[in-house]
């Protein structure tokens, strides 16, 4: 493998949450343990590493309570860093979970009023991301959801969260921001129960939204696994439906809280069908990796963090080449008969179904073959 | 409570599959500890303990390799049983999933002539459903799924899920048979991933078809459960679509091999919430058990399992009834403000975030009375 | 059940640590919601709620920076505050994961410095209980694990670790504390993987010591429910080995993160035999609590959330009452043929497999009635 | 990587179980898809791939209703196969869950008479391995657990399997046998909840046993990652405990049913953690694989599933190797201070906690290593 062909170049479309090298290692049962990063220096270190992007929440960039004047100076510095890098700014998102306004929800809370100034808020977020050139607009509803289901039906709050993308749709349309939705779906963590569980459940929910065409979906590796489901078919069932808005590559075992760790360093056969998919099928977007480094380290150590994410993309999207150009993989993919189902009266046809049970299907050696190519040794 | 309300009777829309009452005990590691239970002797129970219905596969009923005669034979002395019961079959089902022409999937095989005879062999089963009066056809396709992502792209098994579902709403129509088809996930077991693992994938996949009218979900408390999901949740996404066509009642820890334990013996307050929903909602359709007896039972167990399942559904009801009821319980829900958003200019209006963020908001307390209610202390 | 039998008084040695009703709502995406809670607000909450203790981490009360003359005093008036709300603390521990030097372990950590220091906080942190009245020391090893397990041999964690214990149980011994130490497990969270991730491990583990008279353990719901574990089995085995020295009660849906939600709140049926088994076999320690509210609460909710814990606890324990004395139930059980296994030649023994595998053996009516009496319906 | 390391040989330790090559594809939704492979066919492949040897249940060769002559002949003629292809059984084990006779558990059995035909049969079963050389003995209490907790006191049950095991020991030491026992936990399937979940559970249990020398454990890479646990920490814990008598490769991705997957195939990076540190600790017993082969395959591709889980092993092998000669993850190891705890008086030592805080430890980097040399791309 070439160094060239895993050196990051903007061109491989990288990009990085300014949330993510700016994680401090803050948990549940621990302080932060690194400084502050200040976004400028993020995007320092993203340019530096070879990355096209940042991405951003609000907060993230600006706080919460700037002035209007303050808020100004900040994106103003920050667009000329941005320019400084050539750095692009491709996706933007908002905050509704770090406040304790949204302790009960943003878009399904309880309180009118909490809704409306989620509404506010995600609103002056899209004029924050299209002002820095943001095209995609990721929402992930943290919080909305329970824990007891004994302080709001659930339909009340599917019908609060559509009345939101509407509204939301209206109004990028209007200020001709042209967004273009990702809806990122999560289990649980920090709700008990979030609404809109898996990337599934928005596809099906989308569909009864005003503007359809406005709005796909984020998956993102982690909130899939923490399902037990598998990443890459949910990325396929969004691509067919035309939905696959955005992506958050990084990595997770199943069954646990968040990890966000390092792309492909959890599970890196299941990074490999997710890379080998977006490659084959031609996936135009961003490779957003929303993870974080461990809490063991300084920002030398998150400067490896980044790094390794896009060497393990582009290893596995060397890889993902190799096994298409492998001639006994595609010996034994052209012999699964793929043929398709014959035409005419379906119902009276004789079937032998005892001759179609006996043929050994040689997966067994098809998947060893593909643990050669990951482990380098085919 | 009084007897009255925990005696099932038909009016309560109970119904069970052949294959509940009927499972013989055998799992991966064992052997049947029961012998069979004819599906007139089934039908005899299910009436015995207040059933409304029974559902099947047709194998259930008709053994794959019988001749038209027969089957024809099996038929009629199986309606004439349920006629003499009073049992009707509301929904009828197709195995695909047992015979090892299928180990490679069924409408999604890779072998045209294995998903020809899948949907062979659905056809009939719609039209042996129809015979029996069932209105509700349910697709679970247990066997869609792989070990490895080697053999098959996601998409291609979606895209011949979707003809297969065409075709068949198509020979429905077609036949007047006039079914509501009732998809129903599962993520995993038998195949290692199982596509469409969610009842939200499903409902993504349902706007794709030529007639989403016809085609709706059938969410299983055990499936849901597998992946750590909020059963009540799924059922809600999907009423609030219009897409409840059935509904597997049984019970689940999360994270385990499909267990298919009697309803509400597991969670016993999931199985509230979902019962409160249905009831809550005005839900019309079956409440269908699919559940099994332990393996340590006889015939005489299998019925107090058939018996439990029905008892706990109408505990549960009843104290849905009492909880909405409570004026404590409702007192705490109206102080919980659920006004619209503000009308007018959101963007611009002033909202005093800080005071929105400091009222306490009484959950504790409201599901401790839930508690209260469920342990009858109340 | 009568309104005696459910008002928590000292003598059902309910128990709550200083960081549960302390708690503020932060999580890992979201900031505190409710301001501080003194330590001595916290004892007088708990004395109005009917505990018999607090327990504590050594932080809980004292700063990681505090001088001794202010540790002093700080202790000083805790112990007033105790004494003059008759309120025992029964139980200490350390606070080995707060502070970033901990980010790599605290007992297993790779530099020797930082296994010093932590050996040092604990032996300030046994003064400090000793002082206080504890008798018994709880070890949370919530560092004590990987993001990788390129870092470290586990061989050499775990020989770090028992030395470790080794030298604090002569400590205490030495000092007169005659402390018993209860080792509590977890899975994971804050790390991927935290060494010895079961109470089952440390009972091994504790075979291993100079002194395994001195170790014993402290389940947590939680921290069983996360790896789907059944958290009674685990306090059963713990138990009838003498070595159940303390518990932590709490709730949790399996496959998750942390949630330390309300006991009983997430799976009454679980936190009865729970409840069942400590009542049964004569558990004469704290019943501790150490689970928090809900993020939505304000301090009114957490005092609700702490009656709700012991309301429940004392709601399980009339209901294990009943069981007990169910006529219907105690037949059934006289009925399972719990003989002994026959005295003699075993080997050439003529043993009927087939009649012994036919009978049934009524626990799904078993298991109904203890669902009708948790459901207070019988 | 050289094909001579990667071909397997008797020197390697590899062994299957005949139920592993012979698993004819089975599972609670299907029906088998294989024929039935006969022991001595399943020796002669074994033989051909390149194992050292097979292990089996008592059932696997000898029909639980053979005559003892039937028994006999059965016997000389796979020693006499085995010797032909120089085939060893290292390790025997006994069915104790397929027959109904089990369904309410082998030696914790509430059934006095069921307790005694398991006992029976472990003798047996023991009796045959000695004849056919075995030296480890491993049972796995597959049917000891519950669905209720209502039919048993867990502590009935741990004192029954205690008394089942001593009495074992006994009958091995009396009868010359000497085996060493090796105790394999499983979290769940068959049963809902199975007595000692997890490695760690019994080794606490060992400690109890009247002769703890003679039993130690047998891990299971899908049983601990089925709970979500990290197998290689188990398997440390028993190594350093001296218990590691006998260790199942397979693999399983975490919270699902028993997957028994192709060694490496699901996770590969935990199996690389695993062989490394049987490898690094210098384990000299069996490498078993106790995993089979998809339902998709025929007896050709059960061969390539055998093959493929011992190069997999052995590449994880060499890249163990290359990864210990690795000069920079040598050095990132020597910086990672490992110095002792310093000797003296640490409760009064002066120690600055804010220094050891801040070093960054590298081990992303460690970690991004790890991964290249997965990938081989290093």
């Amino acid at each position: 493998m070439s160094n060239d062909a895993l050196t990051p170049t903007p061109d491989h479309k990288f990009t990085f949450g300014l949330w993510t090298v700016g994680n401090r290692g803050r948990d549940p049962f621990g302080d932060a343990v690194r400084p502050t990063l200040s976004p400028i220096d993020a995007v320092r270190m993203l340019a530096e590493v070879g990355a096209m992007g940042v991405n951003l929440h609000d907060n993230d960039l600006v706080p919460i309570d700037a002035t209007p004047s303050e808020r100004d100076q900040i994106v103003r510095e920050f667009k000329r860093a941005c320019d400084d890098h050539n750095i692009k700014v491709p996706m933007a998102t908002v905050n509704l979970f770090y406040d304790p306004v949204f302790r009960d929800g943003a878009f399904t809370a309880n309180d009118g009023n909490v809704r409306a100034y989620a509404l506010q808020k995600t609103m002056k977020a899209m004029e924050l991301g299209a002002e820095l050139g943001a095209k995609v607009f990721v929402l992930w509803g943290g919080r909305e959801g329970v824990e007891t289901d004994a302080c709001r039906r659930p339909t009340d709050a599917i019908k609060r969260f559509r009345e939101a993308l509407n509204r939301l749709c209206e109004f990028s349309e209007r200020q001709n921001f042209n967004y273009r939705f990702a809806l990122e779906a999560k289990p649980n963590e920090p709700r008990a129960d979030i609404y809109f569980p898996t990337t599934g459940a928005y596809l099906g929910f989308i569909a009864t939204l005003d503007r359809p065409d406005l709005v796909g979906v984020n998956p993102e590796v982690a909130h899939e696994h923490m399902a037990g489901l598998n990443m890459m078919h949910a990325v396929a069932q969004a691509w067919e439906a035309g939905k696959l808005f955005h992506i958050d590559l990084n990595d997770q075992i199943p069954g646990r809280y968040d990890q966000d760790l390092r792309f492909g360093s959890a599970n890196p056969k299941a990074a490999f069908w997710l890379v080998k998919f977006l490659e084959d099928v031609g996936y135009s977007g961003s490779r957003h990796f929303d993870a974080h480094a461990y809490r063991t380290e300084d920002y030398d150590g998150v400067k490896e963090f980044a790094k390794g994410c896009m060497r393990t993309y582009l290893i596995l999207k060397e890889k993902a080449a190799q096994w298409n150009a492998d001639s006994e993989i595609q010996q034994i993919i052209s012999e699964i008969d793929s043929t398709d189902v014959p035409t005419g009266d379906l119902l009276n046809r004789a079937i032998d179904r005892t001759s179609l049970s006996t043929k050994g299907l040689n997966y067994e050696r098809l998947d060893q073959l593909t643990m050669d190519i990951l482990f380098g040794v085919r």
